[in-house]
């Protein structure tokens, strides 16, 4: 029943990511481990592992939490294999092990598998997919599950998982009996297609299918399903089911719109079953709806969803700063997004996302000790209206300990502890390098083990070296992402240039070649600041730009240049230098240069007056924006106002 | 009991005021009356007369409607009031009248007057001054009462509000067996001081400063009060009180806070009280506050409230264009404070806020049929945004046709219809001329009857005569305003120039002089195109210039600019060309200029790239900001990117 063997295996050398995944080991998941057993003072208790308990008929007590509690257990199992999967540890492999033997206690004997409803409401099941996360919770367990096997071999979890799966094949699908329904919140249908991965079983491929291609159909399941319940409340987000991406058939829809997670869990399984069911249409519809989200509604950090209320995206060209919702978990979802976009077709625009999401967008839901967390990643903060304006309550000045609704912490934590899955993607005899950073990596190209090893200092410099090691003389081919941000690439091969423009193709760079053992590519990607423009429909960014710098978008803070960042003007010529600091939150690459600030002293007590310049020269300061409020608390920006 | 005579009669002659007081008494003071007695199709019903049909015993049924819509018929016959000052209409006040006689049938014997409350909960008048308005619409009726008798001579309305005063006075006041509370909404104090006006009975004072100096004391009356009423419901807005500004006592406010018309209706009060009551601390209050306000949270258009959420103020420099509040009531409430604080000191800076804000931010609330209303006049309009985004709904990108909370229509229309109230003051031998525009006004000084007519075409030139004309030669001061926009302002007296810089005293040109028949003044006020610029902490405007010309504030259109006003910059040295167009929005002086439009075409499917400069020459052509949306809906902005 299980196919799969374990994936050709990754291991993280890299400093930047190391760092990241030590954290994820050492402070994320042990502190999560307390959260799920309600051991951590002034916290909201999460009853998640308790909940377990009462299912499984060994603790006594009511249900407690939001409907979808589950789903951090399976998180944080997840997270676990991944960080199993780089760096053994038998205590956490022993403490998960006996985790999931009380998710078997606690699964019923037809393999329903939910602490909401088994204890809560257990005549209730399927009666309210829509909002009620059970596909949702599976969906989690189910990628766990696979995980956990991948990690460690061990197939109980598995099995649990399978079981459940196949009663949930019983229960939904275009039978006659069958209920024609879909979750409310997506994400089953790529956790179906994973469990499809290792255990080759299209009857998961077929069910994610079902989920997606029934999905937004008239007569609307949502409404028959309530008129089931007699339920006569109004939906809270809109009549039309946008919000769920259910407003029409999927195939129909060709932009983003509603809650901007479940959106892009779903766009993310659509492509991965337009690859697996080889879906022009299907894969077309991804192509449009990628075009739209990357091209016309994502901001500069990779961050996603424009608005609070919903979550969701707004419209084309709408990415206010100051009241952006991108959350840590959307943009997590579009690197999710981008991975499979990439087994669709290599092309380096997936992956310059997944890049750019990976290095501002994702990490900057996290402190550089992985105690605290942002749900919002705004662009622009200044703390007091956060304090004192109703509608940027959202947007939160510092970051918080645990969230109540504690979904992106553990889903950043699964991303880290997993980032070696995303640098390489194999297709038979091609190899192709996505992302650069330290790993070792091993791969197996016509039944011969093939190693590469990478060396750099990315994101601070983009000099990479990769060593290829394989066991005979292969002919194969290793192929480089050229990031869109990079300007004069040089690669060499044992120290020989190579042309590479010619041998560019969809931004990699295609490397042809009998590799043979010590074999070394240089590739040297020159990273230099630059001043990122806005197209001009995004109307908040007129006349502003950002500075970026390789994969790295920066901020200003206050705690370098004052209060009143808005008041700071960098002209168009103004030389901006990059240095290393090696002291600065944990050894970043900071920007400084000279810049005007607009005076505040001889406006005296006016509000306003007749236009004057007045300026005074200020040395600037920028940081990686994902490191910013990690010293003192203050206002932050992303788009300066510029001088031109 | 009655001590006030007619007032000091002013006839209004003015185009442009003429116009919004005929449409006043054309359109929306027979509209609202319609409204009132249900007899509009399309549109939900106000049942505010039939409350005291049902009130009066004279018709069967339940009350309907706001707590507070007594204060709708109020504000009616208060509009019915002062257009009957400017021009008699017997039928009218014929209607009027027997509105005031069931007002007088549905008076408890007490002299209680409530609609809510008497048909609904009798038991439970007082119970809930916090949000029940009882107090709100005593004072909207003592207001209207008073300005009934000013027009007509007649008594009966005001002697049924002097009783209900009376009983009112029993009810609330410093002795131990009356209640210690005070309105949740102000607006009764400001009315008691004009029932002392009129009366001269020192009562209606007290009860007025008692009310404010209660307000905000610890133990805090509006915990009393719901503790009494067994009330466990957590107050909206916040525990603090700062939303009905009862956060702490009067006078240690040192900033406005809470709900913009609540505040600012309670410090015309305060200006009153501190004028009437000879309060110097008070008066400081009140200046502490305007300067708080007028220089650190309005707009540029007047507007006030720069939040949603509580219709409130925010903070210091918080003044985002496209989520502001800026209720047409709040801006009228400012007009209403500015007039006060003219009784305390003659300062032209509060009568430059009073222009501003009429010229602006109250009547950008009516299109110029009067018959749609804005009750929010946001300072930048994407229609898709309101459409689309959560946070931006109360911004509406069309005026609507009449408000199921209906304040700012009919609060627009009394302060229309009593325009000429705010165009001069007199102290004894001293004429104050704050605004100009054409109208024929009667004075009495010395027991002499003194007539000023001024000839304008304001404010679309700055030119202004003023014809003296007195019985006999008399000695007294006129002393004109000069704007706080104008530059290189003329003076001549019967065509001799005047040296206008000595006579000149807190803005105001003071001409003392044996005035006599057929003195001509005549005052010049160069209007000129000014660039504005805001304090550089309003951080949404850095970079940004409004375009004001005289009094008037403008703003661009789609309409005539195009889509995407934002991508419009204005050159620092663009020359900037103002005409009179007769044919535009009822006779406006547009003005045209030479500026730059980002180039769209060249940015294909990008979203960011590096910074280059591609623009087009545009003509640009901004209007006044109180006249947009009268044409295509669309895109409308006031603060124009500029180039520098």
């Amino acid at each position: 029943m299980i196919v799969e063997k374990a994936k050709n295996s990754v291991k993280i050398s890299d400093k930047f990511w190391g760092h990241y995944q030590e954290v994820v080991r050492e402070q994320v998941i042990p502190y999560q481990w307390e959260a799920l057993n309600d051991r951590l003072p002034n916290t909201a208790p999460s009853h998640a592992i308790e909940n377990f308990r009462i299912a499984a008929g060994e603790a006594e007590g009511e249900f407690y939490g939001m409907v979808f509690q589950d789903s951090d257990v399976a998180k944080w199992l997840e997270a676990v294999a991944f960080s199993l999967e780089t760096k053994p540890n038998p205590d956490l492999e022993k403490t998960a092990d006996e985790v999931i033997e009380l998710l078997g206690r606690a699964q019923g004997e037809d393999g329903y598998l939910n602490t909401y409803y088994t204890v809560k409401e257990p005549e209730k099941r399927w009666t309210n997919v829509r909002d009620n996360h059970e596909l949702y919770c599976a969906g989690h367990l189910i990628e766990a599950a696979v995980a956990y096997y991948r990690a460690t071999g061990k197939d109980k979890f598995l099995n649990i998982m399978i079981k459940y799966a196949d009663y949930i094949d019983t229960v939904f699908g275009p039978e006659e009996d069958k209920i024609k329904g879909y979750p409310g919140h997506q994400e089953i249908e790529l956790a179906l297609v994973k469990l499809y991965d290792v255990t080759g079983n299209k009857k998961y491929l077929n069910l994610s299918k079902f989920f997606i291609d029934e999905r937004g159909k008239q007569p609307h399941y949502f409404e028959i399903e309530k008129k089931e319940r007699s339920d006569s409340n109004r939906f809270f987000f809109n009549i039309s089911y946008a919000y769920n991406q259910a407003h029409k058939p999927v195939r129909e829809q060709k932009e983003a719109v509603g809650h901007a997670v479940r959106a892009v869990y779903m766009y993310t399984a659509m492509a991965d079953l337009a690859a697996k069911t080889n879906d022009p249409e299907l894969k077309k519809v991804c192509e449009t709806l990628w075009e739209n989200v990357t091209r016309k509604q994502m901001y500069i950090t990779g961050g996603i969803g424009s608005m609070v209320f919903g979550e969701a995206f707004s419209f084309d060209y709408d990415l206010p700063n100051d009241l952006s919702y991108t959350e840590t978990c959307a943009s997590i979802a579009l690197v999710f997004w981008a991975n499979r976009m990439l087994d669709l077709d290599i092309n380096s625009q997936y992956a310059d996302i997944m890049e750019l999401a990976l290095y501002n967008g994702t990490i900057s839901g996290m402190d550089l000790d992985g105690k605290k967390f942002f749900y919002v990643n705004p662009l622009e903060v200044l703390p007091e209206a956060s304090q004192k304006r109703g509608d940027k309550r959202h947007i939160k000045s510092v970051r918080q300990g645990w969230f109540g609704c504690a979904c992106c912490p553990p889903n950043l934590a699964r991303l880290i502890a997993s980032i070696g899955h995303y640098i390489y993607s194999q297709k038979e005899k091609e190899l192709f390098v996505h992302l650069y950073m330290g790993n070792d990596a091993k791969f197996e190209i016509d039944g011969k083990e093939v190693l590469l090893s990478q060396h750099t200092n990315y994101p601070w410099d983009g000099n990479v070296e990769i060593h290829v090691s394989t066991e005979l003389q292969t002919d194969f081919m290793i192929s480089l992402r050229v990031p869109g941000w990079a300007r004069k690439v040089i690669v060499k091969i044992n120290g020989q240039l190579i042309d590479h423009e010619s041998l560019m193709k969809d931004g990699y760079i295609r490397l042809q070649r009998n590799w043979k053992k010590d074999d070394k590519i240089e590739l040297i990607l020159p990273m230099e600041v630059e001043r990122i423009q806005a197209n001009p429909l995004v109307r908040h960014n007129n006349g502003k730009v950002a500075l970026h710098r390789g994969p790295v978008v920066y901020c200003l803070e206050e705690v370098d240049n004052g209060k009143n960042l808005h008041g700071i003007f960098l002209p168009r010529t103004a030389e901006l230098q990059a240095e290393f600091n090696p002291d600065l939150l944990d050894g970043v690459v900071e920007i400084k240069g000279l810049a005007e600030r607009v005076s505040e002293k001889d406006w005296g007590n006016h509000l306003y007056r007749r236009a004057e310049t007045n300026t005074t020269p200020i040395e600037i300061k920028a940081i990686p924006y994902y490191a910013w409020c990690n010293r003192e608390p203050g206002e932050m920006l992303v788009w300066v106002n510029e001088k031109n």
